[in-house]
């Protein structure tokens, strides 16, 4: 990946789900019980799909995000488009719910730059229905997704994989064994508590193995400031490293290394250098602040890659 | 407080700030780096002056709040006048500050109805200046605040002594021996917290008694289900316990006491039935979700009293 920008810029459909991230900068994470002070607090769009496509856009590619949002609540709505707008980041397939309220985190980010965050999600939410797959996938090269919308994406990845394209996706949380989006993943990246408790197995290289047996798909797990693991096509389990950086902010961080990762994939890079290229655009998102919005540039990357 | 509810109401000004309570209900507080998902998200126009006055309005008094609000962040302010509004608070006397932003809470509910807060302030409310003493307290008969705003509403209690008025003082933190409040204050209620941190002892009773060189202000401290303890005119210590009920809500609970305390005050009542008239609207209001919007009624009181 210190190959310059590709000429060519490849397009990512980005399926999941905008929130809005409510941002508090703290000392600590709050005991029961207490009320604590916060030193700010900023009002940011958020979700694991919006953000890997702030991290496309910056990183030279383009995004296109679909998936369902609220049409109620006092927060309204524009603050997805003001905020993903500049990005350049196509939303105009985003599917406004009847009586739904977009979905709502409160996010801790501490004096170490870890964060911690409460969700709610509007249950509405997932009776959305995705625009056809012939218009979202019009001009797309791959696919990012996460699996906790498996319930509304499957058809669309389906219909990508038909198309010989990509289908990156972000498992953020546990699935069964049976996850029909297991069957249509090329790519399944998971977060280290989402694989341990899909695979019931503690340790992460064991824990790929075991679900190597249910999917064709690359199988990667990233592990924060352990970076990620992943087993190759003969079954060879690998280590990437994660870039070390003076942590300030990891909100967002893990989106940032999918996005990276899918776009790579789409200019048709091989894994291991997917992979360092998505580990340094996480490692200098965690550098600053902003969730997804403090994701570098591409030229970043490509003179970090080659201190 | 057996007596039938007051013929002629009275007027509590209460100074302090709205502050934007987003309450999201959890199993637990989350610990740090966790993801945790809420069952359900409500936005509710909190705060301890507000909240107090939506206790005094349902008690059968009149509620006149004044303090900073922000003119800008992306919730807007309609909240406050929406929620408060139709409970019948005086709210014409709520400044907008230029720049600043209203303060927002993220309250995590758990469970066990205990509450978890952080709060965000915009440090530029501070600089707020209230209208002229003669209009704030036209009409008025008791004055409640919290020691958080000592910075602005000092002038407002003084005035309010020299008429004769109550000015009872919600200590919410700690505050200095030389707090000018101590000196213009009648009736000082501290959290546990707040009045072992003011005066550097852990017993609450010994805590008290250290203090009561300071000010010639009733004090008493409320300390959630273990009651509230206080001082008499002599000196004595007394303690008026909790009532106990199935909480699932304790978010707001403080503040009706506060404001039912202030309201039985103004009403006339003696020291020990005010107290005990303040548990029970406490306690009824923990056993309902809405922070204070669930503070209960006063016949509902009064029948919880003779029970």
């Amino acid at each position: 990946m210190t190959s310059p920008h590709h000429p060519d810029p490849r397009r990512i459909l980005c399926l999941g789900m905008p929130v809005l991230d409510m941002t508090f900068r703290v000392a600590d994470v709050p005991v029961r019980g207490a009320k604590i002070q916060a030193s700010r607090l900023d009002r940011i769009c958020g979700g694991n799909a919006p953000n890997a496509a702030v991290a496309i856009a910056r990183l030279g590619g383009r995004a296109r995000l679909a998936g369902p949002m609220g049409d109620a609540g006092e927060h309204g709505m524009e603050f997805v488009s003001d905020q993903l707008g500049p990005e350049g980041i196509e939303t105009q397939h985003l599917v406004h719910v009847a009586g739904a309220v977009t979905p709502v985190s409160t996010i801790l980010i501490d004096a170490t730059g870890e964060r911690t965050g409460i969700t709610y999600r509007d249950p509405t939410l997932w009776t959305v229905e995705l625009p056809a797959s012939d218009l979202l996938l019009d001009g797309v090269d791959a696919i990012l997704t996460e699996n906790r919308c498996a319930s509304f994406v499957v058809a669309t990845c389906a219909a990508a994989r038909d198309r010989g394209l990509a289908v990156v996706v972000d498992a953020d949380r546990a699935m069964p064994a049976d996850e029909p989006l297991l069957q249509v993943a090329t790519h399944v990246i998971f977060s280290a508590e989402a694989l341990r408790a899909t695979a019931g197995a503690d340790d992460l290289t064991a824990a790929l193995r075991r679900l190597a047996g249910l999917t064709k798909a690359f199988l990667a797990v990233t592990d924060g400031d352990q970076g990620a693991f992943w087993l190759d096509r003969d079954g060879a389990a690998h280590h990437t490293p994660a870039f070390h950086v003076q942590a300030v902010d990891t909100l967002g961080a893990g989106d940032v290394f999918h996005g990276a990762f899918a776009l790579a994939i789409a200019e048709g890079s091989d894994l291991e250098p997917a992979l360092r290229f998505a580990a340094a655009a996480a490692a200098l998102k965690c550098s600053r602040f902003g969730g997804a919005f403090a994701a570098p540039q591409r030229p970043e990357v490509e003179a970090f890659l080659t201190r």
